[in-house]
Protein backbone atom coordinates (compact mmCIF):
# COMPACT_ATOMS: atom_id res chain seq x y z
CA UNK A 1 0.00 0.00 0.00
CA UNK A 2 1.16 3.23 -0.67
CA UNK A 3 2.07 5.41 2.53
CA UNK A 4 0.05 7.62 2.54
CA UNK A 5 -0.11 10.71 5.31
CA UNK A 6 -3.79 12.28 6.24
CA UNK A 7 -3.39 15.17 4.14
CA UNK A 8 -2.82 13.23 0.65
CA UNK A 9 -5.72 10.79 1.34
CA UNK A 10 -8.00 13.96 2.00
CA UNK A 11 -7.01 14.09 -1.94
CA UNK A 12 -5.12 17.55 -1.19
CA UNK A 13 -2.06 16.43 -2.25
CA UNK A 14 -1.65 14.41 -5.55
CA UNK A 15 -0.03 11.48 -5.80
CA UNK A 16 2.22 11.76 -8.49
CA UNK A 17 2.24 15.02 -10.80
CA UNK A 18 0.82 13.30 -13.96
CA UNK A 19 -2.08 14.72 -15.28
CA UNK A 20 -4.30 11.82 -15.00
CA UNK A 21 -3.70 10.80 -11.23
CA UNK A 22 -3.99 14.23 -10.71
CA UNK A 23 -6.93 15.24 -12.43
CA UNK A 24 -8.36 11.69 -10.51
CA UNK A 25 -7.20 12.45 -7.31
CA UNK A 26 -10.07 15.35 -7.34
CA UNK A 27 -12.99 13.68 -9.55
CA UNK A 28 -11.81 10.09 -9.54
CA UNK A 29 -15.33 8.64 -8.14
CA UNK A 30 -18.24 7.97 -8.83
CA UNK A 31 -20.31 11.10 -7.54
CA UNK A 32 -17.95 13.95 -7.80
CA UNK A 33 -18.63 14.53 -11.43
CA UNK A 34 -22.68 13.53 -11.14
CA UNK A 35 -22.39 16.97 -9.07
CA UNK A 36 -21.08 18.66 -11.20
CA UNK A 37 -23.43 17.54 -14.30
CA UNK A 38 -26.12 18.44 -12.22
CA UNK A 39 -25.14 21.85 -11.73
CA UNK A 40 -23.96 22.49 -15.03
CA UNK A 41 -26.16 20.78 -16.75
CA UNK A 42 -29.78 20.39 -14.88
CA UNK A 43 -29.52 23.86 -13.94
CA UNK A 44 -29.68 22.60 -10.23
CA UNK A 45 -27.90 24.91 -7.33
CA UNK A 46 -29.24 23.66 -4.11
CA UNK A 47 -28.22 20.88 -1.77
CA UNK A 48 -31.97 19.42 -1.91
CA UNK A 49 -32.30 19.93 -5.87
CA UNK A 50 -28.93 17.85 -6.02
CA UNK A 51 -30.01 15.60 -3.34
CA UNK A 52 -33.08 14.86 -5.91
CA UNK A 53 -31.18 13.51 -8.46
CA UNK A 54 -32.13 9.63 -9.60
CA UNK A 55 -29.06 8.11 -8.98
CA UNK A 56 -29.92 8.25 -5.40
CA UNK A 57 -27.19 10.12 -3.94
CA UNK A 58 -26.70 9.67 0.10
CA UNK A 59 -26.99 13.05 1.87
CA UNK A 60 -23.63 12.60 3.93
CA UNK A 61 -22.06 11.70 0.89
CA UNK A 62 -23.81 14.77 -1.15
CA UNK A 63 -22.02 17.31 1.69
CA UNK A 64 -18.78 15.47 1.51
CA UNK A 65 -18.75 16.14 -2.37
CA UNK A 66 -19.33 19.84 -2.26
CA UNK A 67 -17.07 20.25 0.06
CA UNK A 68 -14.22 18.66 -1.61
CA UNK A 69 -15.60 20.64 -5.15
CA UNK A 70 -15.51 23.89 -2.97
CA UNK A 71 -12.09 22.96 -1.67
CA UNK A 72 -10.56 21.88 -4.83
CA UNK A 73 -12.08 25.42 -6.25
CA UNK A 74 -14.20 23.55 -8.87
CA UNK A 75 -17.65 25.19 -7.34
CA UNK A 76 -18.64 28.46 -5.47
CA UNK A 77 -20.74 28.50 -2.33
CA UNK A 78 -22.99 31.41 -1.48
CA UNK A 79 -26.53 32.25 0.24
CA UNK A 80 -29.04 31.96 -1.31
CA UNK A 81 -30.91 35.60 -1.39
CA UNK A 82 -34.27 34.42 -0.97
CA UNK A 83 -33.20 32.09 2.10
CA UNK A 84 -29.85 32.63 3.91
CA UNK A 85 -30.00 29.35 5.68
CA UNK A 86 -29.25 28.02 2.06
CA UNK A 87 -26.47 27.83 -0.17
CA UNK A 88 -26.46 28.30 -3.51
CA UNK A 89 -23.39 26.20 -5.52
CA UNK A 90 -22.41 27.37 -8.85
CA UNK A 91 -19.51 25.69 -11.43
CA UNK A 92 -16.18 28.54 -10.88
CA UNK A 93 -14.22 28.84 -14.50
CA UNK A 94 -11.90 25.66 -13.02
CA UNK A 95 -15.30 23.84 -12.64
CA UNK A 96 -16.57 25.11 -16.23
CA UNK A 97 -12.95 23.57 -17.48
CA UNK A 98 -13.89 20.17 -17.29
CA UNK A 99 -16.65 20.45 -19.90
CA UNK A 100 -14.57 19.23 -22.33
CA UNK A 101 -14.08 15.64 -20.48
CA UNK A 102 -17.52 15.96 -19.40
CA UNK A 103 -18.73 16.01 -23.19
CA UNK A 104 -15.87 13.37 -24.20
CA UNK A 105 -17.51 11.14 -21.27
CA UNK A 106 -20.75 11.95 -22.27
CA UNK A 107 -19.85 10.59 -26.00
CA UNK A 108 -17.86 7.46 -24.99
CA UNK A 109 -21.48 6.53 -22.46
CA UNK A 110 -23.62 7.27 -25.35
CA UNK A 111 -21.60 5.21 -28.03
CA UNK A 112 -21.47 2.02 -25.33
CA UNK A 113 -24.64 2.14 -23.57
CA UNK A 114 -27.52 0.48 -25.93
CA UNK A 115 -30.10 2.01 -23.48
CA UNK A 116 -28.72 5.80 -22.95
CA UNK A 117 -30.88 8.74 -22.77
CA UNK A 118 -28.83 10.99 -23.77
CA UNK A 119 -30.27 12.41 -27.00
CA UNK A 120 -28.83 11.75 -30.43
CA UNK A 121 -28.91 15.26 -31.60
CA UNK A 122 -27.16 16.28 -28.68
CA UNK A 123 -24.19 13.60 -29.59
CA UNK A 124 -24.20 14.55 -33.08
CA UNK A 125 -23.86 18.07 -31.35
CA UNK A 126 -20.19 17.57 -29.67
CA UNK A 127 -19.07 16.02 -32.36
CA UNK A 128 -20.41 18.75 -34.97
CA UNK A 129 -20.19 22.12 -33.20
CA UNK A 130 -18.24 21.49 -29.44
CA UNK A 131 -16.92 25.01 -29.29
CA UNK A 132 -19.82 26.92 -29.22
CA UNK A 133 -21.91 24.09 -27.59
CA UNK A 134 -19.35 24.50 -24.37
CA UNK A 135 -19.15 28.41 -24.78
CA UNK A 136 -23.00 28.43 -24.50
CA UNK A 137 -22.94 26.23 -21.11
CA UNK A 138 -20.23 28.36 -20.05
CA UNK A 139 -22.60 31.72 -20.37
CA UNK A 140 -25.27 30.35 -18.23
CA UNK A 141 -22.35 30.90 -15.57
CA UNK A 142 -20.83 34.29 -16.11
CA UNK A 143 -20.80 36.83 -13.31
CA UNK A 144 -24.13 39.61 -13.86
CA UNK A 145 -22.58 42.52 -15.33
CA UNK B 1 -28.97 4.73 0.72
CA UNK B 2 -29.79 3.39 -2.78
CA UNK B 3 -30.95 0.38 -2.85
CA UNK B 4 -27.95 -1.74 -4.71
CA UNK B 5 -28.25 -5.35 -5.33
CA UNK B 6 -25.01 -7.43 -5.68
CA UNK B 7 -25.38 -7.00 -9.17
CA UNK B 8 -24.84 -3.28 -9.14
CA UNK B 9 -22.58 -2.89 -6.71
CA UNK B 10 -19.97 -4.95 -8.90
CA UNK B 11 -20.30 -2.32 -11.41
CA UNK B 12 -22.12 -4.47 -14.18
CA UNK B 13 -25.74 -2.83 -13.80
CA UNK B 14 -25.78 1.35 -14.21
CA UNK B 15 -27.00 3.48 -11.83
CA UNK B 16 -29.13 5.33 -14.39
CA UNK B 17 -28.82 5.63 -18.44
CA UNK B 18 -27.41 9.09 -18.01
CA UNK B 19 -24.27 8.88 -20.02
CA UNK B 20 -22.03 10.32 -17.58
CA UNK B 21 -23.16 8.02 -14.48
CA UNK B 22 -22.99 5.05 -17.06
CA UNK B 23 -19.29 5.67 -17.84
CA UNK B 24 -18.49 6.06 -14.03
CA UNK B 25 -20.13 3.30 -12.71
CA UNK B 26 -17.07 1.62 -14.66
CA UNK B 27 -13.81 4.03 -14.99
CA UNK B 28 -14.97 6.18 -11.66
CA UNK B 29 -12.68 5.55 -8.89
CA UNK B 30 -8.48 6.40 -8.45
CA UNK B 31 -7.49 3.87 -10.24
CA UNK B 32 -8.47 2.28 -13.69
CA UNK B 33 -8.15 4.96 -15.81
CA UNK B 34 -4.48 5.35 -14.53
CA UNK B 35 -4.00 1.41 -15.52
CA UNK B 36 -5.33 1.81 -18.61
CA UNK B 37 -2.86 4.95 -18.91
CA UNK B 38 -0.18 2.39 -18.65
CA UNK B 39 -1.34 0.07 -21.05
CA UNK B 40 -2.21 3.10 -23.81
CA UNK B 41 0.45 5.40 -23.34
CA UNK B 42 3.37 3.72 -21.33
CA UNK B 43 3.38 1.37 -23.36
CA UNK B 44 2.97 -1.85 -20.27
CA UNK B 45 1.45 -4.84 -20.58
CA UNK B 46 2.18 -6.98 -17.70
CA UNK B 47 1.15 -7.39 -14.28
CA UNK B 48 4.67 -6.31 -12.71
CA UNK B 49 4.97 -3.44 -15.08
CA UNK B 50 1.47 -1.61 -14.25
CA UNK B 51 2.63 -2.62 -10.39
CA UNK B 52 5.93 -0.85 -10.98
CA UNK B 53 3.95 2.54 -11.23
CA UNK B 54 4.87 5.62 -9.37
CA UNK B 55 1.57 6.46 -7.29
CA UNK B 56 1.81 2.92 -5.79
CA UNK B 57 -1.06 0.74 -6.77
CA UNK B 58 -1.47 -2.40 -4.32
CA UNK B 59 -1.52 -5.59 -5.96
CA UNK B 60 -5.16 -6.29 -4.62
CA UNK B 61 -6.47 -3.12 -6.25
CA UNK B 62 -5.03 -3.24 -9.47
CA UNK B 63 -5.82 -7.54 -9.97
CA UNK B 64 -8.92 -6.27 -9.43
CA UNK B 65 -9.26 -3.69 -11.52
CA UNK B 66 -7.59 -5.31 -14.49
CA UNK B 67 -10.36 -8.13 -13.95
CA UNK B 68 -13.47 -5.26 -13.61
CA UNK B 69 -11.89 -3.81 -16.72
CA UNK B 70 -11.83 -7.07 -18.88
CA UNK B 71 -15.25 -7.62 -17.29
CA UNK B 72 -16.40 -4.38 -19.04
CA UNK B 73 -14.53 -5.41 -22.29
CA UNK B 74 -12.23 -2.67 -21.89
CA UNK B 75 -9.22 -4.52 -22.06
CA UNK B 76 -8.21 -8.08 -23.14
CA UNK B 77 -5.88 -10.66 -21.49
CA UNK B 78 -4.05 -13.15 -23.42
CA UNK B 79 -1.20 -15.61 -22.25
CA UNK B 80 2.52 -14.00 -23.01
CA UNK B 81 3.86 -16.10 -25.56
CA UNK B 82 7.46 -15.62 -23.74
CA UNK B 83 5.70 -16.95 -20.44
CA UNK B 84 2.07 -18.52 -20.45
CA UNK B 85 2.20 -18.19 -16.96
CA UNK B 86 1.77 -14.45 -17.32
CA UNK B 87 -0.56 -12.70 -18.70
CA UNK B 88 -0.34 -9.70 -21.30
CA UNK B 89 -2.90 -6.47 -21.45
CA UNK B 90 -4.11 -4.98 -23.50
CA UNK B 91 -6.80 -1.81 -24.70
CA UNK B 92 -9.24 -2.99 -26.93
CA UNK B 93 -11.09 -0.81 -29.56
CA UNK B 94 -14.20 -0.01 -26.36
CA UNK B 95 -10.96 1.25 -24.18
CA UNK B 96 -9.21 3.58 -26.58
CA UNK B 97 -12.46 5.13 -27.29
CA UNK B 98 -11.54 6.71 -23.62
CA UNK B 99 -8.48 8.45 -25.69
CA UNK B 100 -10.63 11.58 -26.14
CA UNK B 101 -11.37 12.02 -22.29
CA UNK B 102 -8.49 10.72 -21.55
CA UNK B 103 -6.52 13.57 -23.44
CA UNK B 104 -9.09 16.00 -21.93
CA UNK B 105 -8.47 14.83 -18.60
CA UNK B 106 -4.84 15.28 -19.34
CA UNK B 107 -5.16 19.18 -20.60
CA UNK B 108 -7.08 20.26 -17.38
CA UNK B 109 -4.65 18.58 -15.49
CA UNK B 110 -1.88 20.17 -16.88
CA UNK B 111 -3.97 23.49 -16.80
CA UNK B 112 -4.95 23.13 -13.01
CA UNK B 113 -1.25 21.64 -11.86
CA UNK B 114 1.62 24.22 -11.58
CA UNK B 115 3.81 21.32 -10.74
CA UNK B 116 2.46 19.03 -13.48
CA UNK B 117 4.46 16.58 -15.30
CA UNK B 118 2.89 16.52 -18.94
CA UNK B 119 5.46 17.92 -21.58
CA UNK B 120 3.97 21.19 -22.48
CA UNK B 121 4.14 19.92 -26.04
CA UNK B 122 2.04 17.10 -25.70
CA UNK B 123 -0.36 19.32 -24.13
CA UNK B 124 -0.18 21.70 -27.23
CA UNK B 125 -0.19 18.85 -29.84
CA UNK B 126 -3.67 18.09 -27.75
CA UNK B 127 -5.06 20.95 -28.71
CA UNK B 128 -3.51 21.49 -32.00
CA UNK B 129 -3.58 18.00 -33.66
CA UNK B 130 -6.34 15.67 -31.76
CA UNK B 131 -7.10 13.80 -34.41
CA UNK B 132 -3.95 12.33 -35.43
CA UNK B 133 -2.48 12.15 -32.25
CA UNK B 134 -5.46 9.32 -31.35
CA UNK B 135 -5.32 7.80 -34.65
CA UNK B 136 -1.43 7.19 -33.79
CA UNK B 137 -2.17 5.99 -30.09
CA UNK B 138 -4.74 3.42 -31.81
CA UNK B 139 -2.58 2.27 -34.20
CA UNK B 140 -0.25 1.21 -31.38
CA UNK B 141 -2.82 -1.76 -30.54
CA UNK B 142 -3.91 -2.91 -34.35
CA UNK B 143 -4.04 -6.52 -34.50
CA UNK B 144 -1.10 -7.65 -36.66
CA UNK B 145 -2.65 -8.73 -40.30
Amino acid sequence: MPNRTPHSAAGLVPRSHCPIAFSLDIVGDKWTLLVLRDLIFAGKARFRELAASPEGIASNILADRLKRLEAHGLISRAPDADDARQAIYRPTPKGLDLLPMLLEMIRWGAAHDAQTAVPEAFVARIARDRAALIAELRARFDEPA
